[in-house]
């Protein structure tokens, strides 16, 4: 069984060592890679891409899962190993169903999407894009059906990022919790406005930048295993266990947006820098769902990042570093102004009581698209109708539209955004119990310490990397399965005194 | 036979592919990779180069060539697919050799040894590289034994690096030129010294940079299909046709390090930048040998860069960017300052007269250590003992003796530096018929303008990328084998006049 398992790690080392280089290649295009460089780095994407998956595809691996089958029931469920074994059958029944060429289509094909869109978001040319978005539509149709026996034509694409999750369940869950968020959000609207004048005006990137790592640093985010960069829409990537660089970007003119970016960025960075690293080079090395992972995130974005005893300790140190601008600012009202709650169009930017509103519009039109209920050159107007609907504004472009996230154009439709809901709802149901075990983590936070939150979640959720499901793993950590009741409390309870709302 | 062609090409791309993925994730490595990522990263790239080996020495590509050999002979010998297939054959026929464990060994190996060297060097430790340095020996040893009958050990590493030259014709032709090198240098050391106090000063690295930058596009280095970074120790990295990295370093206290260095790689990355793009992915797509390299390296830093026409148009930009700091140094002096022959003890710093001194010593040290004539233990000695000898100067410690050149450190031990001299070499050979064809190029130069210089170069070397060998290339664009009588000629008139020296 020792040579069997042996040979087996080696030939998920290989693929992860394809992955990684890919992941590699995908950073510098979205960092330094200068224009020219677009085309062909499509085809060596797609070239590692196509090669990582025919290996991971090999029969020979499917032999070796089941070859190892009998020694893996006598293995202790909760074992490393066994975590491996299952985590590596997961992953192979669905890869072995997706034909190598199609995927090296796919990832041609989302790599000139993503091309085209960065060129066309700010030219807010959506024509430019609308041929590249019905193709990625039709690829995602076909990727789909390589799963035949949905429910849902979305199930499938949701699945790749959260396993086991269903339209039907999702739209389930997002149902109950618009039932809260609305009525929240109208008490908010009716409620005196937060004033964020504070936060306009101009903020040296230079110093941005330097306060910002001096955050993450004190979170726990490990510098000589990761870095960060400059990019257009920022995002957290992973080369290897000890290798995790995150990216965000800067406005001279807005301090939260790069501040809460690289938090939000960080979280993401420190669940995967803490993975076990015997997991190193297997599919147990990532993140086990889109939406633990988004929960890790915002946990240390909002949870953390937009709290009063966060403030307490870093606002004096802001004033410092921005002594001009926030020198006659006091601390509850920068605090108000960080958490002001405001239908917008833009959801990187939204606060915490209507991002999901945002989110919600985005999978249900994924839906839609895949049903084919709605098509691509419907879109912009379905979105402006949506925004009008839920959340009262309009863009008033495509740029700001339509065109705004990046993941429509850099990988399938379907599967994209259920993540960032299931992530706030997971990040207070995780931070809840955290509290309760450790209540001291509030008065820590309050000091610029992080260690015991950060020593939980490494216990508890970062080391497993995917060694646990996500439907596994949040009633290990919890006592019970994902729920909406810590995030409803949380937000009731934060948002109605800020607002002064019972 | 357009199958069969076909088919060729799209193995080629894969293998190209997998280099060039190689070829990022090692240019990240000296660029901006966190210290953490090295364990993983060189297990990556091994990965990498494992595949790309087994893809490339795939039998089929052997039958593949065979099958197209009737066909190949009915070509044009100068046409692309001639041209191609010449390429193809030789690098295979030398590749098939090699067992891809081996290479996949050798890359692991030396990807950790340069890690080594990375922290030996600033810490000035030998024995911290000395086990690396005799697995390196061990390895080159056994990769030259799987090309067995060479003349010399060293032949088969030679021949990857410069097709068809062998260490004795290297010994001849480093001969003849040392005698013409000696007398020079004697009847420079005994004529009045350049004075170069007007280079020691403080020469803020932003400034540096903007101006360096400023040169290299006027050139012809096509910043939008290349760039310019920060590194150890500079190197130019190919990852397409249409992106070419470049890497420079900095000193603050040294202004021609950086300049020099810079215009040096932008030679490298302007040949790579130009050949043709139907080249692309193929083993066409790249320099023909690293002699032909070189010679397009110092073509641009030397003949061009140190020259007098070249300053006489930069020497007014260069004192209004350090206006401080060179205001009252006249052009002459400058000129002499940056032409300055000194023997010393570092290679890449060294002056034209000199440089080849340098290089021969590390090519007999090579040569010696594959022939078993001397020990990794005593090479730090023999390494004191032949700059004493032969520049009448000794490294005070190991940091700028034997641990100076990243070359053994990071690849092979045989076939690491012969280039550098055939690069000296040849780029006055090349030179001295570009201006014969095109004697306005010295004017142009003066007025900042490189426009036919780059164009003669494009035309007859870049642009062919490996169509022709060097041993073809060179007698068709100068009518003649590789001499060292346009050296010899150049270094005389240019010193001569410098030193005043019959």
């Amino acid at each position: 069984m020792k040579d069997k398992l042996a040979d087996l790690k080696a030939r998920l080392a290989e693929v992860a060592d394809l992955e990684s280089a890919r992941a590699v290649l995908s950073w510098d295009q979205a960092t330094y890679m200068p224009p020219g460089g677009a085309l062909s780095r499509a085809r060596q994407m797609a070239t590692l891409e196509k090669l990582a998956h025919q290996k991971f595809t090999d029969p020979a691996i499917g032999e070796l899962l089941d070859e190892l089958q009998s020694w893996q029931s006598s293995l202790d469920y909760d074992s490393d190993q066994a975590g491996l074994l299952r985590a590596t059958r997961r992953k192979y029944e669905k890869a072995a169903k997706v034909p190598a060429d199609f995927m090296a289509q796919l990832t041609e094909h989302t790599s000139a999407s993503f091309e085209t869109w960065s060129k066309a978001r700010p030219a807010n040319d959506f024509n430019a894009v609308k041929p590249y978005l019905e193709k990625t539509l039709e690829l995602s149709r076909q990727l789909a059906n390589f799963f035949p026996g949905y429910q849902h034509i979305a199930d499938p694409l949701i699945d790749f990022a959260d396993y086991g999750m269903k339209a039907q369940t999702l739209r389930q869950i997002f149902a109950n919790l618009r039932k809260e968020l609305v009525p929240l959000v109208q008490a908010i609207t009716q409620a005196a406005p937060a004033n964020d004048t504070c936060l306009k005006n101009n903020f040296p990137i230079d110093l941005q930048r330097q306060f910002n790592r001096d955050i993450i640093r004190r979170f726990g985010y490990d510098f000589n295993r990761g870095r960060l960069d400059k990019t257009h829409h920022p995002f957290t990537i992973t080369f290897s266990i000890d290798d995790v660089p995150i990216t965000t970007r800067y406005s001279d003119q807005n301090l939260c947006d790069a501040l809460f970016s690289t938090v939000h960025e960080a979280g993401h960075g420190m669940y995967e820098q803490n993975i076990k690293k015997g997991f190193e080079a297997t599919p147990l090395a990532t993140g086990t769902s889109s939406g633990v992972h988004e929960s890790q995130s915002r946990l240390w974005e909002n949870l953390v990042g937009r709290s009063r005893p966060f403030w307490n300790f870093f606002f004096p140190r802001l004033q410092q570093t921005f002594s001009e601008q926030l020198a006659s600012v006091e601390l509850d009202d920068f605090y108000r102004a960080i958490n002001k709650v405001q239908p917008s169009i833009n959801r990187v930017s939204a606060d915490e009581v209507t991002y999901n509103l945002h989110v919600m519009i985005r999978f249900d039109l994924e839906l839609a698209l895949l049903e084919g209920n709605l098509n691509v050159a419907d879109l912009p107007d379905a979105w402006r109708e949506r925004y009008q609907l839920d959340l009262g504004v309009e863009p008033p472009d495509y740029k700001d539209g339509v065109l705004q996230d990046v993941h429509w154009f850099h990988g399938t439709i379907g599967g994209a955004f259920q993540g960032y809901t299931l992530g706030n709802i997971l990040a207070a149901q995780f931070f809840a119990v955290a509290t309760s075990v450790h209540p001291e983590i509030n008065d820590e936070i309050s000091q610029g310490e992080f260690g015991t939150l950060f020593s939980w979640l490494k216990e508890n959720i970062y080391q497993h990397g995917s060694k646990f499901t996500a439907d596994e793993l949040v009633p290990r950590v919890t006592g019970s399965p994902l729920s909406i009741e810590s995030y409803v409390s949380y937000l009731r309870e934060k948002f109605g005194q800020l607002y002064k709302i019972d």
